[in-house]
């Protein structure tokens, strides 16, 4: 399966979303995700982000936990270790978490433009 | 003017907004300003959400310099120093910022479900 590709620049507003009380995913995570499924390494990813390697093992671990299946999936062995690629649910959370972004920048126009007007 | 109150505790998506190159607002950066306005103190303010003085302080001078006004004003003098309060700005913001997350909230149905669905 494809990754899904990074949108383009413009986006406004991007959103955290809470599901119950165990699962928040933002766009951290959801950057980190597309990262990792880019690079097949979490390694790579932190690195590309800018993040911490514990930072961003920590980040996915939390969304492992809080699905209780795991987003990543890592293989070990070979010098330097595995890669690391997207499970399906990984490809799945960016691309509904896109399809929400996408959503949300087309829904909120008015809000925004009252928000925006405060820098003017 | 009273600060704005805090919304239901139900909130599935909140929003972290983009205006131009230098600002960028989000749930922590509103609860922040919203603490302020409650406790007219900005270590108040951090204490109850768990976050370092520095850190909120930063967080605070970032919008500042974003928007090349202040949103939150000190006063000095006394014992432990003045006290904090939020300028026009710093309200509308929250103000504002409340009215974007209730109307994507209520927009962005389909999406969310299809994300929440991946928890199940």
């Amino acid at each position: 399966m494809r990754t899904p590709k990074k949108k383009s620049p413009v986006v406004l507003v991007r959103p955290r979303i809470y599901i119950g009380d165990g699962i928040a995913i933002g766009p951290g995570k959801i950057d980190l995700l597309r990262q990792v499924g880019e690079t097949r390494s979490i390694a790579a990813a932190a690195r590309a982000l800018g993040l911490p390697y514990k930072r961003a093992w920590l980040l996915i671990d939390s969304l492992n936990q809080g699905f209780s299946r795991s987003v990543v999936e890592t293989a070990t062995g070979g010098k330097g270790g595995g890669g690391a690629s997207l499970t399906t649910l990984g490809q799945q959370l960016i691309e509904r978490y896109d399809a929400l972004e996408t959503s949300l920048n087309a829904s909120a126009g008015k809000e925004l433009q009252a928000l925006r007007a405060l820098a003017d």
